[in-house]
């Protein structure tokens, strides 16, 4: 049975492959919506191909570490101009990707792309069309706005730095919103939710097609704990948690007209901020309501005991790891908790699995 | 006359290299503030030397665009260990400076530094300790948001970004603030002034020490005329002016705390944007009050004739053209206008000067 399935698995894996290698590439690349003012490549087709075009007249070797999974990037092929081309060997993942190139061994980013913080540093990024990229479009519609503030953190001894989404409106008039606190991923920045992840144009739309009461979104940076990868394990998010609770969340509640109050508060957050929200919510139930891990682990029911959590909400990219996800839930719906799960079509560990959770979760909050 | 001062000016250059040919150059290079987290290349030293380090192991030629005036920038030389290491062959100037690698031919930014929009790209950027750089330091004092706006424009048929800073306290009451519109120079961008400019923390600093009244910000992008260099004689700002004064201004007016009146209104800008602030001021006097060239040239008196404008300032460095702004105000103050000039010591056409300018010029706004 399992030898079956496994030969079962190769063959649709040889017969995919087969398609794509039969596959015409379309001839209708447009400038990445990533690119820097004015700059033509990176470019991307209506099949999710990507074709780079690097100058570099006297390289040896030019390569983009983004391509087919397994293949180690595309290389590119030098041109009489001095110019460096290629394109991916087959359609990507739809939405947003990090790379960058390799020059004659050397690592830089792509000079036509506008940078994204990721990794623990400045990255090139490209974006492949999402069929349905309309949610996160910026639009004619009333705008948020996404403020820069700078808070005093006793704990670290800095001053600190978070974006906060206001919606369209705020301030004109005494009324007040919940707040969720929306972490990024590891080697991410409070700069992600709004550079990569679009998540006030988000909001804008989801608040202008009626669909959400507007609310507040507040994102700082969570490496606080300057956790490395091989790290994880022994991660507690302490550190972060004492800027997060102790020293953000009272100075947006004086600063910000918000509903300073556990059910009008909830915490999300992708990846390490996922995992962030898992230990900080555990340990402090009493400061927020409603619960978000995208990408970023589960929930069991005995983690949410005595928590009198309003609304758990856990998803993942299907190319991740939606049994865990969905079996999560089912576990916390049984338990007799509110909970949802959401899993995103086509997409692995990148920011379009996000963008769609923060749409999907966004309606559940601060219902109760 | 004119043979003999340009032999005095050869003789002074002359001792001037050797001067600094025989400068020992002290060790005690520091990591550049506006590197990314975590590199410690670019470095500064104390004296205004700036020293790179680039790994590149199969680089031929590894070059940075920066150096002293004429001598086309600084090779860095490989190392047994792949990278490539490199001094100035001097100090540089006091404050920020864009640059770029070039490596084997090819553009690319420096890995180590955060990236900067200048020439119409986002490029590396180093900082050269200035004496008074108190002035524009992150402290522990109370903080004025900056706010990324998003606004319809009917003329251009696009959703348009601009940045406002809003002093510590803004919207806790009803109070009411003055405005200046900020616009930065050529090549540049609406994310300018606040990050190479960080005119948020000088406003910050300036409130905190009692030297201002608190007003707003509001920096937006200025390249709607799409000038080029040579294009800039042609250069007259209407599509921009539309923007500005027909559609940003009625934005702000309407979603912020302002004083909406000319005598509460101000514009001023740099290099480009102070050529914008000097057409959009002339030919709409009933909107501004205050008007602030900084190295973007100088009002004469008939520029000025029926404007009603309460206070002129206008600065440049000490590099650029002094005596042409001293003369601009000498013959404004001469004509009966409120007119004040600044020059900026030891620097150019670059943003230590325009951080400067901004200090000089916010005390003398609004005051009328």
């Amino acid at each position: 049975m399992y030898l079956s399935k496994l030969t079962t698995c190769a063959a649709a894996m040889l017969i995919s492959t087969a398609l794509v290698a039969q596959t015409q590439v379309k001839e209708d690349f447009v400038p990445s919506s990533k690119n820097q003012p004015g700059q033509e490549y990176p470019m991307v087709n209506s099949q999710g191909y990507a074709r780079f075009r690097v100058i570099a007249p006297e390289a040896d070797s030019v390569k983009v570490t983004l391509g087919l999974g397994g293949q180690g990037g595309t290389r590119l092929e030098k041109q009489p101009d001095g110019s460096w081309i290629g394109t991916t060997s087959g359609p990507m993942d739809e939405g947003f990707h990090y790379y960058h190139l390799i020059v004659d061994g050397a690592t830089f980013n792509d000079p036509g792309t506008i940078n994204y913080y990721g990794s623990r540093r400045w990255e090139s990024g490209i974006e492949i069309p999402a069929t349905d990229q309309d949610f996160y479009a910026l639009k004619n519609v009333p705008h948020g706005n996404v403020q820069q503030v700078l808070f005093h953190s006793p704990s670290t001894g800095t001053e600190r730095r978070a974006f906060v989404y206001t919606p369209a409106g705020y301030g004109k008039t005494d009324k007040r919103y919940p707040v969720l606190y929306l972490q990024h991923g590891w080697g991410e920045d409070e700069t992600a939710w709004s550079n990569q992840g679009h998540a006030n144009l988000i909001m804008d739309n989801l608040i202008a097609e009626g669909k959400i009461d507007p609310f507040i979104i507040v994102m700082t940076y969570g490496m606080t704990n300057d956790v490395r990868m091989g790290g994880a394990r022994r991660f507690d998010a302490k550190d972060f948690e004492t800027v997060l609770v102790d020293e953000l969340v009272p100075f947006i509640d004086a600063n910000f007209n918000t509903i300073a109050d556990r059910d009008h508060r909830a915490m999300a957050g992708l990846s390490m901020g996922g995992m962030e929200t898992k230990l900080i919510t555990m340990r402090r139930p009493e400061v927020f309501g409603y619960y978000g891990l995208m990408s970023g682990g589960t929930y069991s029911p005995d983690d949410l005991k005595g928590s009198g959590v309003k609304k758990v909400f856990v998803s993942c990219g299907a190319k991740e790891n939606p049994d865990g996800v969905n079996a999560s839930v089912k576990a916390l719906k049984e338990a007799g908790y509110d909970a949802t799960s959401y899993v995103s079509p086509g997409t692995a560990h990148e920011f379009l699995t996000w963008r769609r959770s923060l749409k999907e979760m966004a309606p559940l909050l601060f219902k109760k």
